[in-house]
């Protein structure tokens, strides 16, 4: 049998301080020689390219290569000329410079956009519950930014990206790849599980590249991680939550990006069964927004319903949004940071077809628009209203959707999928009404149904203009409208390992967790707002709160904070009839 | 007579289905040939600048050219050189495909900065507006971008960019024009009216310079779309709001611009008839501010004060401002996004004087500064006390009027800009209030008018130290203090063209869209708040209001969302006395 | 005895006309010969660096130099060289311009990103305040943006950076230096004082370079100036303040500042005295905050607690922060622009190490992180609940201890130095409380205290991977645990030097202020609230308020704004006792 335990788990402390010790003690012994911390190393010649991503010096051949005589051929031209020219080679060395730095200055400051998109999380998902539950909801997305990265930072950035091949924009290190990846062998093919390298971002991994590249990623696992603290919000305990924290980060998350970002088995499952690219998600609809949709599913269900959701005989009910501007604003936040989300995907901005990004930018926003749209009508339609939750919602809805494919689409397609993603946001959220999956801010539809809604659109719409030799595949990323169904085959062995593994795990994980420490405040805390008993404050003191917002938020002011202990029962489906 | 619509109008759906399939037949149509939609052809050799904009590469001249003879030379110097130099010319792809990199990232960050002064201006005007209609207010501000990126999607870019000359800092298509102008003679000299190519994006304008441009542009245009939800707040109608919307997006917004900026008839009034540079806007005082706000003023003039705004013997009440801490905190953002209006404006960082980007951003934050600090004085002076609205009004005036000049004018001009529009825009808001044109945000006074000082002062301050060969005109642009009063001539008839064509057709849109649907919610939802019959929902439920914010929102959460169908006379200036 | 001034002080009014004449006198007469308006002779041939750092051109060498034969012949095979391949030296100056233009951009968008942090302090301030002062705290913020602004451009930025060393990244004006110090020579060493040019940033300051060097450092600038509203909220008068804004922009930040960053006599502590590299504080713990922090501090003491902040024995009273969600917000909107903060402050990002941005990005995140971490486990072990406020504020210390040595530490020590800011702040916070320093954002402890502890840190950890040559010392900078003991002792005499100014000089000026104008606004005013006779609004008029709330806010609605003159006593420690 569950028990609520006392407040603070001291381990937790304990293992925060052995980990602080193991860190000092692993970058003490690891060898520092090829990496760069000074940055004075990284970007010179080696790094200069045109348009099309062509090199500007030629290297030395390997003896064993295919058409090792033309390329020596070239090698001994190219060299015979660079004595001729040598102030043209010294000056490629500020030019692959001035390359490396445009491309860490495109990482960095995307994803400093994403980085503020946890803002528009906690806004929006705050927003839209109730006053009485405003401290906990903001302080869980405030939270989980910190309790990600410790844990990203000290374990699953290596699992994710520790094998991971290089991302040549950023040279150096990156360039040459930083990577070991643990990996198994299955009908005769290699299938990638997870990286090995780069703990606590200690030794190598101690350089300009690894750690720009470390940043991005970041903050991408963070998105996911923020999201299911809306699908679970006003009943989620925090110290559950905490724990929660270091699964995401260190082990739901980091596993699947290894397998489709990292070099694992869905990224070459183009190369070893041919099926188009392999997976292919450019920016994470499926990566980051599927997998924190279906773990905050699964959490929903293990939780179960709030208090008074449903009435005794199942019927759903309203539980408005305590603050609409909040949650406006925090849409804002969502969809300006979006244009770090996607465009920032390249990894780059100069060469190989970097100025891809106006198109990725532009493919992010209307999706964002036609899917506000779509919900607005929608919802219009239906009640004769135009509902603005919903259509922030379904800006979102077409953010999400649009993140996979907005590397392979145009304007005119983008503009299709956003739409699309507006109008199943809508049915979804009703759908999960109905389902008795009580998600207060909608976040289950929006990320994990429009986010697989994503996943899939790329096997359809790609339409060939982009990503040539992706994932070690020649040719560019085409859907089943442009001719490669196979490409539509490998979003579909996504989206099922996604259904498997997000929802899955984390179904197990929570229902598991469940058993050792409560998920889910006592019904008193509640009835009276999660605030008091959970952070120790009220949201608004100063400010008169209505009769029945009142009930709950007086008796919270009374009372000292308190966890009684006494043991909350967690039915799901049932335990939110009132 | 004027009749209240059903929600929602089926035909709004219906129009937006029909233009998605045009979309597709279009681009299915059109030809692809020079365009890039990868990113892989643009930016190269032909790219490479110095800091004063000479080419490195010595392009093959016409023979039809003057000089022929001299070019040829020139040209057949530097073919002979790249024989010697041919790692230099390789070097060089590199070089333009950096600068190419620099300069997207440049419009695309900056117009990211723009995209988000959304959030400002619905937080100003909400926080400005009364608790009863801060959903509505919200949604509005919130849903104009969306419908302002279909309408500028689907045909207003093509009318204002679909003519317009090149973008040299792009390269590719962008660099060599994207054009096609309708223009008709008088006088003997052509006068540009609209551009006529990049519908729906589709086609030809699928390409990474295009789309990039469209992105800069389109915030700009919301912009303007989203001033005059501030000067029509707390009584428009969603169904005739969204109407609006596409007004503005396809049709008021960018034809001016066209003339403007796309290289229509102000845009060559220098080059026709001698008056400085033509009509000279750098970031859109006029084209974005004033097209705003005197849209805006019509706007108000049509729907008339709201009710409560004049007591029966019309002395003005005033209707306080419900959330301070929202209105400066969205004119945080608002400034914040204005570093992203002026310098972005620029559409280059490297070469040609793209360095210029520092003393925009500083002449920028000196206006904004001064104004702020102007009005807070003024109000100081005549209340005995700041007035946070005021300072925050004052910055946004000051800002408004540096846009035109911030290319132009140095920091001391740039102050003195600032300030004036900060006592400026004080006094117009008392004008407004004195005649009985009732603007809840201030919109009017901030964007009409100190977006007109803004243009004036171009022709005043301009000092010659930039804007060589602006509108194909030799030499830098002054004004009249610098002695060129051709200069103020041409801003003239500019601000002649905005009251004209901004208000005017603005006012006969409003005057002839409230015959045949009402601008303005029925009486009764006016006074309970417009939140619960428009949008479904309260904007602040958990919270009770005071005593006399109450009689609205109370009323509106007892009764279900409706529109009843009373009929609404719309008697400008004598509606709104209680 | 002191007295209330009648609002406003005209002679303000009257100070700020006769600068803006005396500046435009000031620019006519300036010489404008070497300095760049333009942007068109910035960025060429001479600013090609590799990523050492090391030039592309040979400069000719001095005559006078130690080894001239040698430099000459090196030059003389250039010369020879650059014959031979003209397009390359050519193609060198697009090379340059990218160059300057990468880091231009890199300072302003950083830039820019440190301007927002202003939205992020005032609503962290107001939302840690109490409904009836949130008018107020906000406006002082927003305020204190244009006063700051005014007072750094008129004067305090020639103070500053008037004789700064260059800013090679930058080219042109910057790259040369732009400089002449005011120094006196004790010891038989130069002690440079202050900096002498850029009055107004008329005449030669007018150029690409130096202006978007002032943006940078005004966003700095102003940081420190919005410090101590938080410490000295809830009671401070606007017209008290704004002469604080002056004092501030164009005394007490500047002349540090000069000191530290602008080539004075702490920098050069390393060439003077043998101290490691001389007082090394990378993006500002003590330049920035601890200017800002010890000021508060002198400034919380001579305006007294804020009445019922201690009960009638001395007892410190929770007086509750009214709005959790702004304050969080605003630590999200900081911790965002702390990415701007602390990488920008290596101004470029090309060439000479510039890459070690990436380093920076990442030490910054995780010490705010474990700051928050940290202070949230404090809390939760304390009192059984994760205080929110205090959750935010640990990460601002973490955010604050960081800035100092960002540029010279990796992950792992970020991460210790952030966790131990983190426990420092609640450590503080609650020693300040006892010992009867009122701050009701604990702005002290955060900036004053951890920003101290950050310089501090900068002695200990730097781990010599970065920062050869800096002030002028060879070698990288390490701190004690690396073996460099001298660069601990110069940090500890940057922190006795802050003591004695920034406290010091704050506390003088506090006191003689506070003797000719009353600092404090009068007791029915405070016990009222401060928005109604300070700022002439509620913050909030439509939202009812809670009983103990409503006691201020009514009062205040139902008088008009007055500053009735009875003169208040002010007694520190004593006057706070109900």
């Amino acid at each position: 049998m569950q028990k609520n335990r006392r407040y603070p788990p001291r381990y937790t402390v304990a293992i925060l301080a052995v980990l602080l010790v193991a860190v000092c003690v692993t970058t003490a012994l690891a060898q520092q020689s090829r990496n760069d911390p000074a940055g004075d190393k990284t970007g010179n010649i080696a790094d200069v390219r045109d348009a099309q991503g062509n090199p500007f010096a030629v290297p030395e051949p390997s003896p064993n290569s295919a058409d090792y005589a033309e390329q020596k051929r070239q090698y001994d031209a190219y060299q015979r000329q660079a004595q001729v020219e040598p102030l043209a080679i010294r000056l490629a060395d500020g030019v692959g410079q001035n390359r490396v730095a445009i491309n860490m200055m495109w990482i960095l400051i995307t994803g400093f956009l994403v980085m503020f998109m946890q803002a528009g999380f906690a806004l929006v998902e705050t927003g839209l519950c109730r006053a009485k539950n405003a401290s906990h909801t903001m302080l869980m997305n405030f939270l989980v930014y910190s309790i990600g990265m410790v844990g990203f930072w000290v374990a699953g950035y290596a699992l994710m990206y520790g094998g991971a091949a290089s991302v040549p924009g950023l040279g150096g290190l990156m360039g040459s790849g930083f990577a070991s990846e643990f990996s198994i062998k299955l009908f005769g093919k290699e299938f990638g599980l997870f990286g090995t390298r780069g703990w606590l971002l200690g030794g190598e991994a101690y350089d300009v590249g690894v750690l720009t590249m470390f940043l991005f990623q970041m903050v991408f696992m963070d998105t996911a991680a923020t999201i299911p603290t809306g699908a679970m919000a006003e009943r989620w305990r925090l110290a559950a939550f905490i724990v929660y924290g270091f699964f995401m980060s260190i082990v739901l998350y980091p596993l699947f990006g290894n397998w489709a970002w990292g070099g694992g088995w869905l990224a070459t499952l183009g190369t070893n069964f041919g099926l188009g690219h392999g997976y292919v998600d450019f920016a994470g609809s499926g990566v980051v927004h599927a997998i924190g949709g279906l773990c905050g599913l699964a959490g929903a269900i293990v939780i179960g319903p709030r208090i008074g959701k449903y009435t005794r005989d199942g019927k759903p009910v309203a539980l408005p949004a305590h603050h609409i501007p909040m949650a406006l604003l925090g849409t804002f936040i969502l969809a300006f940071g979006w244009f770090g989300f996607n465009p920032g995907s390249t990894l780059m901005a100069s060469g190989a077809g970097g100025l891809r990004i106006g198109v990725i930018a532009v493919a992010t926003m209307l999706a964002g628009a036609t899917g506000s749209l779509a919900a607005a009508l929608y919802t219009w339609k239906r009640n004769g209203a135009i509902d603005p939750t919903m259509a922030a919602n379904g800006m979102l809805a077409g953010l999400v959707a649009i993140t996979a494919p907005s590397g392979f689409v145009g304007p005119i397609a983008a503009a299709v999928i956003g739409a699309v993603a507006g109008i199943l946001v809508c049915v979804a959220v009703t759908f999960f009404d109905r389902i008795h999956v009580d998600d207060p801010v909608g976040a289950i539809s929006v990320h994990g149904v429009c986010g697989l809604w994503g996943v899939l659109s790329v096997g359809i719409f790609a339409d060939g203009t982009y990503g040539a030799g992706w994932n070690g595949v020649t040719g560019t990323v085409r859907g089943a409208l442009y001719g490669d169904w196979g490409q539509l085959g490998a979003q579909l062995v996504g989206i099922a390992t996604l259904l498997v593994w997000a929802f899955g795990l984390s179904w197990l994980f929570f229902t598991v967790q469940n058993k050792v420490m409560a998920l889910r405040v006592p019904r008193e805390v509640e009835l009276a707002g999660l605030d008091m008993a959970e952070t120790g404050v009220l949201a608004y003191p100063d400010f008169a709160v209505t009769p029945i917002a009142t009930v709950g938020a007086v008796a919270a002011a009374s009372q000292l904070p308190q966890s009684t202990g006494v043991p909350t029962v967690h039915r799901p489906a049932t335990e939110g009839r009132a």
